[in-house]
């Protein structure tokens, strides 16, 4: 794809980056300096952190973001649903502004890079445009928003709002989501306000690790998220007649954990027999009774199912459902689906993906378009505005675990397309 | 087959019991009664018995036992094991014991025949021939085990004697099996002695339901058992990786839940695939981390594998092993299987099954000569003598459950054949 900047350079007369003086560049040994600063809080003894969302180790390192944010010279506050924001006023007082940040809890033992890696980069283009002195023409808003990882709840607060049902939800630190947000200082009762109007943001973009091993495999820089998979999950019950495993004859069985094998099978064999990247998971299964000399009598699993295309996956769905009703017809066990419990899919804008692609390209580096598998604030902040995803390359794939690992220099790379693709905004929109 | 009492009519002029004026048999109402009464002792309100060996509901049950074997004029002891014996002399000091009898504790939730009727049914025959003044050659003794269901160890311990690695084990009850055969009665200081000398008894021979539904299903009167299956178990490791299920594609992961369905199909192909009457049983299964969201990185779970045969067992096994080495490679993930379990085959006497088989077409009983599936106390005593076992139908094949049942009819055809086997027994060995 040819160059946005030199596109521009050739009908506006724009000088490249890389051919001005002194192109605007992020600081990598400052963004190292504060991911390891950040690491300390919550950190394992096995490497890793476990700061879940209204932990102590969570607030302490919102105040450390606070601080950064300071110096960075940002207005902070916290918003009404606890989300972390920075502001830095635009020179057109009538745009709207532009968006950028991530999150900084973890899960239970995760790793320091998964929302670590955009928080701090986020952090670091304000930094930059201070100490450079730029002036953009949109305000611009760093957010680190509170408890990604029980379920992009900051920012479903911004996108959606934040109704009882999911207020009275336990999370992993122990606190009610209400209870916790109001901890870290939101508003429990101001929440309708804190919900912001559809077009009310010029966009928002995030840099985040890919989690998922296929920039590294295939050597790529930089992942240009086209959007953000939708997640269909059913709660599969499996009944038939527990026996004893030593009387009763094969043939005369009604094996539900049979039954669930050929099942788990069969979602392998539709997954992977169509083409794309779709994914289908049966990552939890109970069988009762559950003995060495019991023919189990029911068996419940749990099945997941994710693509960017909603109709694919209840597609997929559907197709493993009837399959479902075949094996269990063969031993007489009888299939049982909860309904459907449906993440939708978050398209990132066309826009914002050509503007990360020319910019990375600008800096010379490698892009491939490719969704996200996993679930990010920017599916929630899609709800309100255009919105683009930056990936970089997680080492192994490996991501919610201590061993989650990204290099320096993709760190540093994904954070100068953070930074480049805010300028390009800034001029474009 | 000809009849064993026709036969000796013609040879020795002995008149049949269908002809003699007054025939010996077992009172089905009295067996009915006594099975009610010993449902009270460990009765559950939505039906069957909860009588953990130990348990306090075990140490009313024995001492009702001990009450009517009283009453069938045996002289009751309990030996250096804890079992309960009921003797009764016979006319000839130098022949040996034929042993009658089964158990009376239960599994958790258990119900009122498995063990039961064998128990109560070898008192009534005790009771009969006190009542009809039949005086047998050998001596008599009804010996109703303690803890069958936790692993047969009354009769193991008459069979083969219990180690320091079985007294260990804590039972159902909550106490060790050394503490429980203390608590009832049994002496654990002497347990050496409480081993009897193989060839010591004429045999031992054990009325129980089938506990599976093959009598009742081919309407058969009698199952004249071949021997007790040899039971084999392992537990099998799959490791792989655990991986974020969003961001990992298909053909990346290291999926042990997915290797286990496909195993577990496979040992359902395997034993199904061969003639017979073998059986093999995933009953437990679990899979880690065990979230919608994560590829299983371990799963571990347990096999069965059941015939007479023990060489059959021994090739399954080795059979499964290689299918799953086959089933690992195919995505990533390695099996291991514990050092496999064994309690091997214990098959009943020829001559036994041919008393029991012709008492029953005496009596105007169908037979059928089959395995049992489950375990017995039968199984230790054919280490010390011949044995034979008479099964009668479970309705729907049901056990180790409340729904357990069987027809009191079915019990007195049962308890017949057994007192018929006895008195055969008692004129031949």
């Amino acid at each position: 794809m040819k160059s946005l900047c030199a596109f521009l350079t050739l009908t506006i007369g724009l000088a490249c980056p890389a051919q001005s003086p002194a192109p605007v560049r992020v600081q990598s040994a400052r963004i190292g300096q504060h991911l390891q600063a950040l690491s300390e809080f919550g950190g394992n003894p096995q490497g890793g952190v476990s700061r879940v969302a209204y932990s102590e180790a969570d607030l302490q390192a919102r105040e450390y973001a606070l601080k950064l944010m300071r110096e960075a010279g940002l207005d902070v506050s916290i918003d009404l649903a606890g989300n972390l924001l920075g502001r830095r006023p635009g020179s057109d007082p009538s745009l709207r502004p532009i968006l950028i940040g991530s999150h900084i809890d973890s899960v239970p033992e995760g790793g320091n890079y998964d929302g670590d890696v955009g928080s701090m980069s986020a952090i670091e283009v304000a930094q930059v445009l201070k100490e450079q002195s730029v002036q953009l023409r949109h305000p611009l808003e760093v957010i680190i928003f509170q408890n990604e990882e029980g379920g992009t709840v900051g920012s479903h607060a911004i996108g959606f709002g934040l109704d009882d049902k999911i207020l009275g939800l336990v999370s992993q630190s122990g606190k009610t989501i209400r209870a916790g947000t109001g901890s870290i200082g939101g508003d429990v009762g101001r929440l309708a306000e804190a919900v912001r109007k559809p077009g009310s943001i010029a966009g928002y973009l995030e840099l985040h690790i890919e989690q998922g091993g296929t920039l590294e495999r295939e050597k790529i820089d930089i992942g240009v998220v086209e959007g953000i998979v939708g997640i269909l999950h059913s709660e599969v019950t499996i009944e038939g007649f527990a026996n004893h495993a030593g009387t009763t004859p094969m043939n005369q069985r009604r094996d539900t954990l049979l039954s669930a094998a050929r099942f788990i099978d069969q979602v392998n064999a539709i997954v992977t027999g169509i083409p794309g990247r779709q994914v289908g998971t049966v990552g939890w299964i109970r069988a009762q009774p559950g003995a060495y000399n019991v023919v189990p009598g029911k068996t419940v699993l749990g099945l997941e199912l994710r693509d960017l295309d909603q109709s694919k996956v209840e597609d997929m769905f559907s197709r493993i459902r009837a399959e479902a009703a075949k094996i269990g017809g063969r031993n007489q066990t009888t299939f049982t689906f909860s309904d459907a419990v449906m993440t939708h899919p978050a398209l990132t804008d066309k826009g914002f993906q050509a503007i990360i692609a020319d910019t990375a390209h600008g800096l010379g580096f490698s892009t491939k378009t490719m969704p996200s598998g996993a679930g990010h604030d920017a599916q929630e902040i899609a709800h309100i505005g255009p919105v683009g995803m930056i990936f970089i390359p997680s080492i192994g794939g490996i991501s919610h675990s201590p061993k989650e690992f990204s290099l320096p220099k993709d760190i540093e790379n994904g954070a100068n397309v953070l930074l480049g693709s805010v300028l390009s905004l800034d001029r474009m929109k």
